[in-house]
């Protein structure tokens, strides 16, 4: 068999990863900075990469915490907000690792669906009018994970007005932000807020690489103070040597030209995707990501995709069923991530899809 | 005033980290593997590392797993170990970090004394006879953080044999194990024990730096494994870029020299400390250590350390009472950190010291 075509990790292909400028900068961090990037540091990060975020957000130092990775920013966060039992308002499909983060901690988990233009704002009112009184609303605003959709301005508007109005937290999980490759950035959702009701994470690994295990929390200074006792307790402090790195390369302009490059190959990407889609899987329906790394697809009624993941393998194909995105549902769907297969290898993985599919009807 | 002097921080001071040798490695990881010094990589750690460190310690590589620093890998071993009341016994005085970490899981912390040469096995021993059954006994056993000693070969034996006649894990925390700057390394209690009765932790950031924020566990499969998931649940997967530099780091070679660089620093920097003590602090009892980062000094009946922690910052110089280290008493001992302190700025801090001392006896 050839090989294995992947669409299942939402990892970058390491043609777009900038290795070159990668060594410059770990070099650069030893060399400018020796006695920081080599120290313990604080929980709270490398302190130049702090305030490097703190500035791209527009908020203070104090407001940031810089981790090790945004999945460990997500933990700390649901650790002090989400106890046995609490309401937590979760995207409906939406990542998988937080919705295991989330029922870990005995979360009571509140789907509510997710359309073309983002999560569905008059469900969650509803909710909201009925009663339910969640702790923390998780929203993934760009290019969402698994769904590929964009929340719109207006829905962003009306999120914030809800959590004023009802009291909540909403978790902005925003990995993908800079990694639009059309139309208009969208305000963020903390941009927006000024009343302390956001917690911002995101994240290096879409934009440097995953390897240096680099995410990061924007918050209120008192939640941020919380967690950084808590990053203390934990691990002392992060990663210094792989911040002070990204921080170099960020400040060498690497981190833009590394951003352009990630940009212009996932557009090449998703366009292919979804000519090869048409093409060779006429029935199947999707949204085409602005954005971002993964792509939604729904096959149809009668598609089992459990039955379609096995067969999928077998034709050296592998894809991620829908049903690992949702609490019930999504069997006919399947999440492609395009990130990680590069463009003339798309439509060579999307044929053999489609005979996967095809053999899963007989 | 001068600068200050700090004898608190248990890190090493910048001239004996090797920041060249750093560099040559980040640039390394990057040419020789990097895709995998790149990506995600998985839970257990960069697989040569991995491998690397089971070859150390005469182990199979699915008894090892690398962490984002050690104290991540106590985090989570305590979180698998000890839950509330759950009875641990623990070293008196100890690290002040294991403390509050078996203090926030609500352990039932039960003290047995340090002797000159290591815990006091007896002591033990009585506890278990009177009915004492810990799920756990923490064991530093090569120059103590804080009291410096170390576990003699003797007593090692006793200690396993007491595990396996009352159940319990001993965690052995080692890792000033290659910092011996005098006498015979002893075998750990892992080395001899048979019947997955240890789990043991060390690090790279006595030997290396602790910026790079490397640590790991050594202990039974099935127990690592169940780690391993809770890693990649907290953060998917710990640091490749620092532990692929890591491992390059020790295969050019420039491991082993940096060990010999800091052991001959630290020797310098006991014996300079021993003889500032002798001569401006006469009444001082303390042990020379044969290795590590800490010397613990009871400065005698009278002395309240808190006082002299007070009065040593107004002469410019910093340490840590030892209070810190146990449940209770210790007001008159402090634990002085010489890895940090130049050999040359030692006797100055000792004479900063006693001055302080002397100015809380008016």
């Amino acid at each position: 068999m050839n090989d294995v075509i992947s669409f299942s990790r939402g990892a970058p292909s390491l043609d777009i990863i900038d290795v070159e400028g990668l060594k410059q900068a770990a070099v650069a961090a030893l060399e400018k900075d020796p006695a920081k990037t080599t120290t313990y540091g604080t929980s709270v990060g490398y302190v130049p990469l702090r305030e490097w975020i703190a500035a791209k957000h527009g908020v203070e130092p104090e407001n940031v915490i810089v981790t090790n990775g945004s999945m460990q920013a997500d933990a700390f966060l649901f650790d002090q907000l989400v106890s046995e039992d609490s309401p937590v308002v979760v995207e409906r499909p939406t990542y998988d690792r937080t919705l295991l983060g989330l029922r870990n901690r005995k979360g009571e988990l509140h789907p509510v669906t997710v359309e073309s233009d983002g999560v569905n704002v008059d469900e969650l009112e509803q909710k909201l009018k009925d009663g339910l009184r969640p702790v923390m609303a998780h929203i993934i605003p760009n290019f969402q994970n698994p769904a590929g959709v964009t929340l719109s301005a207006e829905k962003r508007t009306r999120l914030l007005a809800l959590a004023e109005e009802y009291d909540f937290t909403i978790f902005e999980d925003d990995p993908y932000l800079d990694i639009r490759f059309r139309g208009e950035q969208l305000p963020t959702l903390l941009s927006q807020d000024t009343n302390g009701r956001v917690v911002y994470a995101s994240s290096f690994s879409k934009t440097v690489c995953p390897g240096l295990r680099t995410g990061y929390l924007v918050g209120p200074a008192d939640l941020v103070k919380k967690i950084a006792t808590q990053a203390t307790n934990t691990y002392i402090a992060p990663n210094q040597f792989a911040q002070s790195t990204i921080y170099q390369f960020a400040e060498s302009g690497a981190l833009e030209r590394s951003i352009e490059t990630v940009k212009a190959a996932l557009e090449e990407r998703v366009d292919q995707l979804s000519a090869s889609l048409r093409a060779h899987l006429p029935n199947a329906s999707f949204v085409v990501p602005d954005g971002g790394y993964f792509l939604w697809v729904d096959l149809g009624e009668g598609v089992d995709c459990a039955k379609v993941l096995k067969a999928a393998a077998d034709e050296g194909v592998q894809v991620v069923k829908g049903t690992d995105f949702v609490l019930e549902g999504g069997e006919s769907c399947l999440r492609l991530a395009y990130s990680a297969v590069q463009a003339d290898k798309i439509d060579e993985g999307v044929r053999r899809l489609a005979r996967a599919v095809e053999a899963t009807r007989v």
